[in-house]
């Protein structure tokens, strides 16, 4: 690896769409009974800018007490991530094992354990096997490799009841420069005793200042990450990183405008792909909201909306039940125009101006039952405010799956 | 009916549990297509003092902006309910329905309108059938009677899709007197396209001021039909009247505080119906909170508790999850203290200062499967502020019912 390696392509090179600078590698280690991947890798080949927006729980798992402390950062050279066991609720011990495995990569990749930063997900309450977990450093350091199906391994290795990988890539050119961006997800899935645990990792062969990485983070996860719900429930462990590699001068103006943009994109690709795989979803609800007091109203009132389980149920059942919706919005806590709020779903207006209009119910009903994203543009007054939320349904397959208690 | 009708009896009167002062009636329309009673008449004998609770939506409909106008009042002297359509979302025509409502009311009373508050339930963005509804109150006027039967057909009258009657009693002597409170409600049940809407009207005979009625209806509704939740949606109709008959001098000191007491007794029995008959329900969470900074931020917490599906799902399934109820207090807007956060469900400690206990998980399975109503007693702290929450667990059929859908 030299330092040529780290410098972004011309853009008639032949297709690449991993950033440069990092290697991947995904193991089992014998943390999941299923005995799936369970051990995730990503090291950096030099120091990487790199910021963390984190879970707003007030119960916070150690690993993301520790990454908490290390970021934003300039000099981080790895990711470990296990799944399987949330290392959270496991008091001063588990904050001695998320520190261990930060060691444990630090040994390898030759660093100070400062410059790691960890992640863990699933079945909280219990310790790390921490014999398993440091063979599968071992073994995960020793299979690093550059290439796209080392990514694929690393990003198996993060899930846990998810459906399917969640990755997506992107690149966008400025000048002659090409400039790359990966990332990986996991998404909500539980198994009794645990909690639904959002991890996204993002990593860029553009070049950005420590400062710029976490500004454009922070912003990337107010578009996206922050604007989905299964649930509704907020877990000890939601971690999202993004790592720059790239060095030189740092982007700026419209390269890092289109940067912000490329990244706010690949944002709410995974964000979408987390709220698709919802436990038991069969559509998504993507909620526009228009004409609120300000952003934060709109976000408000699209968030109620999208979590009210009769809005949802509604959503499965593929029922243009307009009052649910309206009277969602109606509750939220910012202010709407009732004599002013229009509704439409899928595209078809079906409430103007706080009067009910009549439409064709049974063939809407037919069109939202095949959507698997389902479109509600709500408009709630005269204001600038507005902001789109995407909330997954909510279905029996949920509650079985949620009720389910073998004991 | 004289004036000594009024006069609280003896205390070693024979059992009535009836307030004096009120004759009742509920009938039939043909507002509803199952044929069940539709228009509830309640006709106090003199003026009496009334206040009202309303719901927060911002989405309002018609009856409750009547009620809102004329309450509180020295001079109502009926209720008029009718079920079966909500009057909502109904524009300028549903309001002067309303006002109509009142005014055939008062026609047959011999009194003003505005002395007639007027509650509507079911579906909405339909208009009331006026004919029917005017048919209907002048039935019910003819069958107006003090008695028991006739209170609870004027019970049965306001009911939807509620599985059965939600009626209370109570009285309480002080010195030589007796004074009575019945109420009546209904719950959180819809029929597409409609609303859950939470019905509660309570009547006593005991001698209260107006400003007394209003502050005693909104202490007693914060600590009862405002700390329920079957699905955290807010309906456009909700409302709360308290009606008070008693003549002579207004109660005070000791008095007032025990009429207090029973008034908050009552309501919270009425509310805990309607929670245990939420659609689909098979439980009720009753949730405790100590140790808050604030009784506001106790109730905060409990709410959010209340509110998380995967909290109400672990009920269904008799789930002693703890990390579900915990991180479901973690992300409450309201501060907790993680290393002083307890936990017990059914009685038994689980969760102790942030450190998961060892328990028999089976057999307090077992212990929450069969009872009807869960406790959950959740320590945040050491601060003073503390509230109870009541529930409905969510389960399958709660799904099935929202989701279905015969277009």
């Amino acid at each position: 690896m030299t330092d040529s390696d780290l410098e972004p392509q011309a853009a008639s090179a032949p297709i690449q769409v991993l950033p440069s600078g990092f290697r991947f590698a995904g193991v089992y280690c014998g943390i999941k009974p299923s005995r799936k991947l369970d051990l995730s890798l990503v090291v950096c080949d030099q120091e990487v800018q790199a910021a963390g927006v984190y879970t707003q729980n007030q119960i916070v798992a150690p690993p993301v007490l520790l990454c908490r402390d290390r970021t934003p950062s300039s000099t981080i050279r790895a990711v470990v991530t296990n799944s399987g066991n949330a290392n959270a609720c496991t008091g001063e011990m588990g904050k001695e094992d998320a520190q261990e495995m930060t060691e444990q990569v630090a040994s390898r990749v030759g660093c100070d354990p400062s410059q790691v930063l960890v992640m863990s997900t699933g079945v909280i309450g219990q310790r790390l096997p921490m014999d398993r977990v440091r063979q599968g450093i071992d073994a995960a350091y020793e299979k690093l490799d550059s290439r796209l199906e080392a990514f694929r391994l690393a990003a198996d290795a993060i899930c846990t009841t998810d459906q399917s990988q969640k990755v997506a890539f992107i690149s966008f050119a400025f000048g002659d420069r090409v400039y790359r961006l990966a990332a990986m997800a996991k998404g909500a899935g539980m198994i009794a005793p645990n909690l639904a645990t959002m991890l996204a990792l993002v990593l860029t062969d553009a070049p950005l200042t420590r400062d710029q990485v976490a500004t454009a983070l922070t912003e990337a996860a107010k578009q996206s990450f922050n604007r989905i719900s299964v649930d509704g429930h907020t877990s000890t462990n939601d971690t999202m990183l993004l790592l720059a590699s790239g060095r030189g001068t740092p982007l700026e103006g419209p390269a890092l405008f289109c940067f912000q943009s490329v990244l706010n994109s690949l944002s709410i690709d995974l964000a979408k792909l987390i709220v698709a795989d919802g436990e038991g979803a069969t559509h998504v609800m993507a909620i526009r909201v228009e004409g609120a007091a300000s952003d934060d109203d709109a976000e408000v009132i699209a968030r109620t909306v999208g979590a009210s389980p009769l809005v949802k149920t509604a959503i499965t059942g593929g029922d243009p039940n307009w009052g649910r919706i309206v009277s969602a919005a109606g509750y939220a806590q910012a202010t709407i125009v009732p004599e002013k709020t229009c509704l439409k779903v899928c595209g078809e207006t079906i409430y103007d101006c706080g009067t009910p209009l009549s439409f064709d119910a049974a063939n809407l009903s037919r069109q939202m039952k095949r959507s698997p994203e389902v479109s509600i543009e709500l408009r709630v007054g005269d204001g600038p405010g507005e902001a789109t939320f995407w909330a997954s349904d909510l279905t029996t397959d949920y509650v079985r799956f949620n009720s389910e208690y073998t004991t």
